[in-house]
Order: C-alpha cells, then structure tokens, then sequence
C-alpha cells in the first residue's frame, strides 16, 4: 500500500462501484484508457500494448451496496451479484501523451465514467511526475505574492463581493466599492455573473472601481485587491487584464467551468497579476457522491495551470457541502505538488461566512494562509461595513490566540454584535 | 406553454427535484443568478433589480418521488413534504453580459447545482437570442463541407478508429491508414489517448499518414478524411492545426471536456478544416439523471463555438446511454439554432456500431447525413477490413431502401457475414 511513484507514471485514484468482480473491472477501465482493443488488430504486439498499458498498481474493497447508485450498468449475466465499491489506483506511463494537462484530461477522466461496468464512478485524486511542473507555470503569485500586493500579513485577507451580482452600473459599483474601501477591507471580487454587459460595461466598470481604489491607496497607503472578472473569449481576457494591470489594479478573476483548460492554461502563461480563480458549475461535476471529480483531484490541475487563488467553500455554507469537504479541499490547495514546485493556491473562503466561522476554519487548518470573503457578514453589520470588517478581524485574533469568541467580544462591540446578529 | 422567446432574453429549462414549494425553489434560483440578494444593499433600487432579475417563464410540476436523488439537500422545517419534481424554464436579459458564451456558461450552469432547496437540477435546454449567432463563428464546414471534403454523398460518412488507442507509432499507424483506405473507408479518426507523446510523435505521425493518404488519392482520386487529435495547449493545437493543413489534411480533432470552451472558440475561430469534436469525459457531465447537463442543452454551446462534428454515442452501444438518447442527442444536433444561422454540427456514431444498427438508425432518424463510425464492426469482420466497410455501405443501401438486412444480405455476402459475426 505504500508502493512509491515511479516518477515515469502519473497516477490516478478512483472510487469505482461494480457488480462484476472488481479487479477485472478495473482492467477494463484500465485497457479502456490505454492499449486495449476489443479485438485484436494487424500491427499490434504484445510489446507496444505492454509498453503502453495502464496498470493496477492498488485494489481494495471498502464496502458492499443494496443497488446500484447510477442507472445503466450491466451485471454479470445469471448471477445475483452485489454491487461493490472499490478504491482502485491505475497508472499510466508518461510517455503515452507526454507532460500535457488538456490529454491528462482526456486519460484520467475521458471515457471512463460510461463504462457499462460500473454503476459509480469518481476520481478521488491524482499524483503526475515532475516533468509536469516543468511545462506549467503555476501561481505566479501565491499565498506570498498575493499578500505582498494585498499588504497584509499574519491574517487572512478580509474580502467581500460586489452585490447585487448583476443590476449595478459602474458608478453603483464604485459607490460600493468606497464604502467597502472605507470599511477597512482588503479584498474585493465581482460576482461570477458581472462580466461585460450594456448596463454595466467592463472597462467603464474597471476605471470607476480604480479610481476609487487609488485615490484610497493614496489617502491611506493600503491598496485594496479587487478581483475583476475577466472571463470571456481568449480576446477579451487579454484584453481586459491588461486593462486592468495598466489601471494599478492587483487581481484578475475568471471562472474555471466557463473558461475550460485551454483558456486558463493561457491566461495563466500571459497573466501579471494573481488570477482569482471561481468554480461555479463545482456542483454538476461533483455533487453526486459516486460520480464525476473530488475537489482534490480537480483542483491539482487548475492549480498547476496558473490559478493563485481557489474557492473552497466555507464552513456552515448556504451550500449542500458538508464542513470535512470543505476542509479537504481547503488542505488540498495547501498541500505542495511537487517538491521543487509547490503550486500553493490560496482557498477562498466564501458562502455564508460571518465572525462565526473563524475558530472552526482556523482550527480545522492550522493557518490563516486564506482569503474568508463575507457578504452579508460584512454588509449587514447591524453597526455597518466598517463593524463587519472588523468583527472579522476580531474573530480571527480570537481564533489565532485560542481565545473563545465569547470571551474575545466581551470589549469588543463590533465582534459581539456580530455573534448576535449571525446567530441563526 | 406557446410563449413565443422574446428575442433579448436566455431562455434555460431545468429539472428540479425539491422538497420545498417549486416555485419558491425556482425563484431562489432565479435570484441566485441574477439580483438576489440575501440582505438589501446600499445603492440597489427596485428598478436596478428589476432590469436584471431573471425571471420564471414556465413550471410545471412532473411528479412526486419518495426520496432525495442526491445528498446534502435540506428541507422545510416541521413538515414531513414530499420531494417534487418540475420542469421549470427561466430567462434572463441578454444585456446581463451580453452575447458571451463563457459568461452564458456561469449564467445558466454556474452555482445553482448545489443550492440547498434541490435534491436533484439538470439543465435540458438552452434558447438563444440571434444575438448569439453574429458573435460566434458557428461550424465553418458542417454537412455540407464535410461530405465536399471527403467526397461522399447521399449516404453516411463510413468512418473508424485506429486502435490501440496508444502503442502504435507512426509507422504502425501509417501502414493501418494504408489498410483501410485500400478497404474503401471514407474516414478515420485517432483515438483521443493518442496525442502528442515520444512513442508516436504528433508530426511523425500526421506526416506519415498523409503520405499514405496523399498516396492513396493520387491513385483514385478518393482523399480519405483522417480527424488528427490536436487537443493539447493552444499554441500546440495551432501549430498541428497549420501542420495538417499544410500537408493536405482535411480534418482536426479536439476532446471538448479536455480544451474547454475559451480554447474551443479559439479553435473555432482560426481553423480551417472541419473540427471532429469528440466528447469524452460526457458520463460525469450527464450520468446522473438528476444532475448536470443533458446533450441537448449542451451541444448547443460547441456548435456555436464552431464544431463540426459531435460525438452522440450508437444505438446499443458499450456504455450505458439507452437508445431513445441517442437519438435525441443526434436529432439535436440536426436542428437548426437560429433561423439564419442553422450551425447545424454533423452527428458522429460511435462505440459497438457494426452493420446492425444501420437500419434502426436511419428509421429514427430519417437522414443520412451522418458519420458512421466502427471499430470491431470493420477490423473485425470475418473477410476483413475491405468486407467489413462493404458491409456498412450495404446495410445503408437497405436501410434507406427499406429493405430488411436479412433479405439485402442473400447476395451480398460482406453483409451476411456482417449479420453472423455481429450477431450478439
């Protein structure tokens, strides 16, 4: 079970559910995904299938099932056969497409989760040679890079989002935005659906918001991080990010899910500024529990591609995720990839968050290595913006010094008014 | 239920399954994605809110079922409610963000997967603004390119596979082009595993092929159509696009799910030759049907990004989509998008075809204008690769005569010997 890396193999853990016997299902998921042919054709060896085959390296059975979790699979023909699932690692020689994340894709989660074999399906987590980290660039900013521009250290970043998502124009958004400025705020990001639309245009949208950010920067020395979205076609996105660099602007974001791998591949090799990553679309991929992507094998390859900064989730969400999820995939971005590259993404912490949260998330992770973006814990503040900032704060000191945030908010009236007000 | 789609609003349907009220459920929807807020924000206006909030267009409430499809969801407190499910359709204001695909993306299939209210949300399908239609390019060549490209008319494109997927070289590769364009196929496609790696180098093998294929046109004047997969970085997959074309290729191939969409539209804009979209990795889109995306929905966005040709799986095929979607995703492919712009995308049958399924494809369908792919169902027929095509033109010819396979086969024996082999 603690077989080490060939460092020629990239390896692909999964969660597999059959009603065959699971070994030989593995090797037709195996065989699918490399050499296999289901009949022998002219040319073909057992040489070059040999040096090109997928390999079990690990099978172990964790349980036995009632039924099957998806539709479709077939079952052994006159048998009663359980359904089992199965942890199962395949691995695959690097050399059958060479260190290519869009054809990693295409292997480790191609033609897969069809197979009529199986009645679930999910890869779980992913480990790729060091011949990767060499053709990707990886965050360019980081946990480091970002506090640098965010000037800010020894806490998480304090961010909230611009809302509502869509309605405001660019002077709304400027308004906020020096509120929020005002507020004591070190992070800012649009929402995922505020792009480039008509009542609300991108460039007018990005001179508004800077202005009112420099002109704070100037007045106060902090420069506040807001995270632009700039998804959109290829075009577009460059465009916009240099836009937004030429203005002194410190952050990008774009979405994953609508961007895809190409576009974040090359965001990630042109981008000079930390690229704010978002995962809307996160549920369709994995909210089925025997289907589709674990978080940290997903994110791995975003990471890996260029993203500095990755949500995660927060505890106590307005979401279906449950609170381990949320803290595996928050110690998956943390977790270094390679050992002469770590590719550390920062976890953004976002949905529901208020003062509340902080000890859980602290205790949970050991480290304030984090971007905790609140929205209605900062903008509902029952003594205003500028309270819910600093109940954040505040939540966070109490957190860090093991202090209980009862106690931490006896003099302190921003943090207690907040453990009243989120107390639902 | 006629309602006539205003020109400047997205329409999406969706499946929900809900233990809560399903319009309630719809409007937290509609709010999450668009002006919802969960706490009212200084500077938002009911005329703000107004312009962009989406709206609900249609309900209809499809049945009650006894349990949650998916985990995680909640439901109203103190009542014992049934789970619901609906057909719901809601619209958004083209000028949220205007006519941008990856912005689309976030819009319709962004966070709404995971909200709480649902134990189960598929998006169905999606109605564009003609908006849409000048933004994008569309499939440059569709039906009519392709069958001009490789000289077919007035029955399907006969295509395969080279198999293994991985393992043969160029030389290998090469010499089972040269096989089965002396067997009369009119198309062949590489595996999505074969790339770009050391043991079959993209060049190597794209030069090597074309010499055969160059060859093999020279000599009868038949250019057979070889789809070569370029997915890969984009400035790879423009340089293999170039080097295609330059050796007189006439087809290039992408995995939608390993590019994605920014890189799709790339590609959509500067290719040349007809785009062989394939579409591996689907099962965890679409395997679960209380999650995700249906074909129909889907296949909308690539086409207008600019595919080609789009992967919709065979009738009793080796995976697990049943029949009736199979044809659905085909027929969706064939209809029309805008009135003057149909973009409509060649349907590629694949996985398991032989010449069995012809008839049954063409009766649900009722065109020809397709690609008929097999792998088995050619290299595998018992006179081989020349008898295997042969059999597939044959069980075409009666397919679109009406005329049983069985009868068409008394002198025809590449097809007999098609129905024995394949019989299972």
């Amino acid at each position: 079970m603690n077989a080490v890396t060939e460092p020629t193999r990239i390896e692909a853990d999964y969660l597999i559910e059959t009603a065959y016997d699971p070994r030989q299902a593995a090797e037709a998921m195996a065989g699918e995904q490399s050499s296999g042919t289901f009949v022998p054709i002219p040319g073909e060896t057992p040489e070059l299938k040999e040096r090109s085959a997928a390999r079990i390296e690990r099978l172990e059975i964790v349980e036995e099932v009632d039924g099957p979790s998806l539709p479709g699979a077939s079952r052994p023909k006159g048998e009663d056969a359980a359904y089992r699932r199965a942890r199962v690692t395949l691995s695959w020689p690097i050399d059958n497409f060479g260190p290519s994340l869009p054809n990693l894709m295409a292997t480790v989660a191609g033609n897969l989760f069809e197979l009529k074999q199986f009645s679930g399906l999910r890869l779980l987590d992913l480990r790729l040679p060091s011949i990767f980290a060499g053709a990707y660039p990886g965050p360019k900013f980081g946990i480091a890079g970002t506090r640098r521009l965010a000037g800010v250290e020894g806490r998480p970043i304090i961010g909230t989002i611009i809302k509502p998502s869509v309605g405001f124009g660019p002077r709304e958004t400027a308004a906020l935005t020096k509120t929020l400025c005002e507020a004591g705020i070190d992070f800012i990001k649009d929402d995922e659906l505020q792009s480039d639309g008509p009542h609300c245009p991108f460039d007018e949208r990005a001179r508004a918001v800077m202005r009112v950010i420099n002109d704070h920067a100037d007045r106060t020395g902090k420069k506040v991080m807001f995270a632009f979205n700039i998804t959109g076609d290829l075009d577009q996105m460059r465009r916009r990010h240099d836009l937004v660099r030429d203005l002194g602007g410190t952050c990008i974001m774009a979405s994953l899910n609508s961007v895809g791998l190409v576009g974040m591949i090359e965001l990630g090799r042109f981008a000079e500024l930390p690229i704010h990553a978002h995962r809307n679309g996160w549920g369709y991929l994995s909210r089925e529990p025997m289907l589709g992507w674990s978080y940290v094998a997903w994110q791995k390859i975003w990471r890996l591609a260029g993203a500095d900064h990755m949500h995660v989730n927060g505890l106590s969400n307005k979401f279906c995720e449950d609170d381990d999820s949320v803290i595996a995939s928050a110690r998956a971005c943390l977790t270094p990839m390679f050992a002469d590259k770590p590719c550390i993404s920062m976890p953004v912490f976002s949905s529901g968050q208020s003062a509340k949260q902080a000890p859980g998330t602290f205790a949970a992770l050991g480290t304030t290595d984090l971007i905790f973006a609140a929205g209605g814990g900062i903008m509902a503040h029952p003594d205003g913006p500028a309270a819910g900032v600093a109940s954040l704060c505040e939540a966070w000191e109490a957190a860090t010094a093991h202090v209980p945030l009862a106690e931490y908010a006896k003099d302190r009236p921003a943090l207690a008014k907040a453990l009243e007000a989120y107390a639902a």
